[in-house]
């Protein structure tokens, strides 16, 4: 293309600091170097660990810019750079997998150490970048930044997709719904005819229903304080509905009522909210039950009392799902093509990147599940 | 035997309220009711769960009789037991097998549902008892009490062991190393070639080491602030030797640093001590690590920061090291007598019951690993 080897000068939604709101400015994106990929954004969402990022982030993280779930194409490869080529679809990723490390050589886990996240989990973002605005530099979160026309990603972080995949559901996959999906199918391992709770029904909660479903659970309890969300949750394979505050005693107490006495076979977190992860231990069947924890907080330290898991119960966490990201992700993209998952369904609200301090307001209300923000035509 | 049918007048070491010693007297053991079997007491331990309700434990569940690590011979049985007669030497159980409940009947625990602990966990009792004291009833501690020359156990709670083995030794696998021992070769899961921490250097600790190092670990962390332990988890396997007194950083760290960056395999913590289980969490690899909580305390809550989980650890717990009791516990005398596991190595003290508070004395400072307590001749 044109642009290969030069600075673009692009429109971008920059965050100078935390809890402000994000500006649209002009920023200028560097070449990618060696080993690298510029990406021309298409489509993004809007995750909760932005949010999180902005409002409760540390400071040394600013400025920056956010955004983490989206799809683009290739605009232009770096120097080293063979298995992707200018107009490939791809999904930029928030792991990276580089094949070679110690966690990527082991079936275990999904994690990589090339990544930012390895050393960089504090200010979630590394100290370099490829962004500029008005002569300073600007972050990239989680390795990444969709919120801007083009951005330069490693190509350990990119996954190469199928080329009729429609970019406006598949972005989808970057984030959200891969976490959610795999906590249940990977990391929770949920069973054929297991009883599971999902905590907390955004766009993760509900891809962890839709994975409990796919893994053949009997009885799928969809628990959220905000009932609007229980229509949803019934789509994607829920088969009860709790509001925690319609009781008047622990929600943990209410499940193990509802299911005899034993309690759920698997939970899964996907709030963030510290008490609302010992709910979900607390929940859990004594001699085997598992409890996820997928939502992403580093504030506050979570607790319970040591008999939870000294009677058989395991306390799990999950980070995109357990998935090793280059290569799940393109055979996730096929599943929605074959209609083995849901996409269509999660998502909302429709806007476009100028409007995106509108979508956090509606992330901060409750209201919808995902909005998709369209960065470039 | 003459005493069958009758009431047993015999000597035991009641509890009669937390904290204060306990008092030698004469009690009435009644005969075993239904199911039940009634065992001559030869040999006992004291381990740290004695001495935890003794201290910390629920009022309601005392007065009661202490003692939950022995072995002795069968008396006499009740109506209904074909398993059991008496002279089988037999090692009496704190959790029961049923064979027949949700639990029994699932291969991932070793609860039952007829165990004092599914519903008493509480007072560590059940409300019932066959032992009773100037008229008044003294509760059995852990369906258990062996701090007297008899007492009544559910057939469900004894194992029957090998004619031959030796009591004064075996009984250590009623509790303590039973537990440390599973808890790394069945609940962590120790594998072959994987590094390895224990953190507190009692009975169940160096059991932990004795099960890591048969389990096939090239290196074994042993951890403790009282050095003079190390000499011991020597003789069981353990490799490194560290003092969380000698570093003026957390011990974690240190674990961190003395693995090239990458934190234990697994770590198995066996205090009883919330922070100390905190550590034994941050030990971990990324990825992969596994901790296992053993120690027993329901009184304070653990913590961690979510993201620990979310890096991919695991929290566990163990109970009894995870062993089906009446099927496992024939099986590790067996493994005694073979030299497939120590037994004699962790007995530093030999007294007899009279000498039960001395016993208390010694392990609250500290001092020596097990102590022997012959109950009856």
């Amino acid at each position: 293309m044109a642009t290969a080897g030069k600075v673009i000068k692009c429109r971008a939604a920059v965050a100078w600091e935390p809890k402000a709101p994000l500006m649209m400015e002009e920023i200028e994106v560097a070449p990618p170097q060696e080993g690298e990929i510029r990406i021309k954004v298409i489509a993004t969402g809007l995750c909760h660990t932005d949010l999180y990022h902005l409002v409760d982030g540390d400071k040394r993280g600013f400025p920056v810019v956010l955004g983490h779930e989206s799809a683009g194409v290739v605009e232009s490869v770096g120097p080293g750079v063979t298995d992707y080529k200018p107009g490939d679809k791809v999904i930029p990723l928030f792991l990276s997998q580089c094949g070679k490390c110690k966690f990527c050589k082991c079936p275990k886990t999904n994690l990589c150490e090339s990544s930012w996240a390895t050393k960089y989990h504090d200010i979630m973002a590394e100290p370099t970048s490829r962004f500029t605005c008005r002569g300073q530099t600007i972050l990239q979160f989680m390795g990444t930044s969709t919120f801007s026309e083009y951005t330069v990603i490693n190509q350990n972080a990119v996954a190469k997709i199928d080329e009729n995949a429609p970019l406006d559901r598949v972005f989808l996959l970057g984030c959200g719904i891969t976490t959610g999906y795999g906590a249940a199918v990977n990391t929770a391992g949920v069973t054929p005819g297991s009883v599971c709770a999902v905590f907390g029904l955004g766009a993760v909660g509900l891809a962890a229903v839709m994975g409990c479903k796919n893994a053949g659970a009997s009885r799928i309890f969809a628990v959220d304080i905000n009932e609007k969300k229980f229509e949803k949750a019934k789509v994607f394979g829920a088969t009860d509905f709790l509001n925690p505050k319609a009781y008047n005693k622990p929600i943990s107490e209410v499940l193990i009522e509802m299911t005899n006495g034993g309690g759920v076979d698997f939970s899964i977190e996907c709030t963030g909210n510290t008490e609302v992860m010992r709910s979900a231990l607390e929940s859990c069947a004594k001699g085997w039950g598992v409890s996820v924890v997928v939502g992403w907080t580093n504030v506050q330290d979570f607790s319970a009392k040591p008999i939870q898991l000294i009677y058989g119960k395991t306390w799990k966490g999950s980070l995109f799902g357990g998935f090793k990201c280059k290569d799940s992700v393109p055979k996730l993209v096929r599943d929605y093509m074959s209609g083995k998952i849901m996409l269509d369904e999660f998502i909302t609200h429709k806007m476009n990147l100028e409007q995106v301090n509108d979508a956090i307001n509606l992330m901060k209300t409750g209201q919808g599940i995902r909005t998709i923000m369209t960065v470039s035509k």
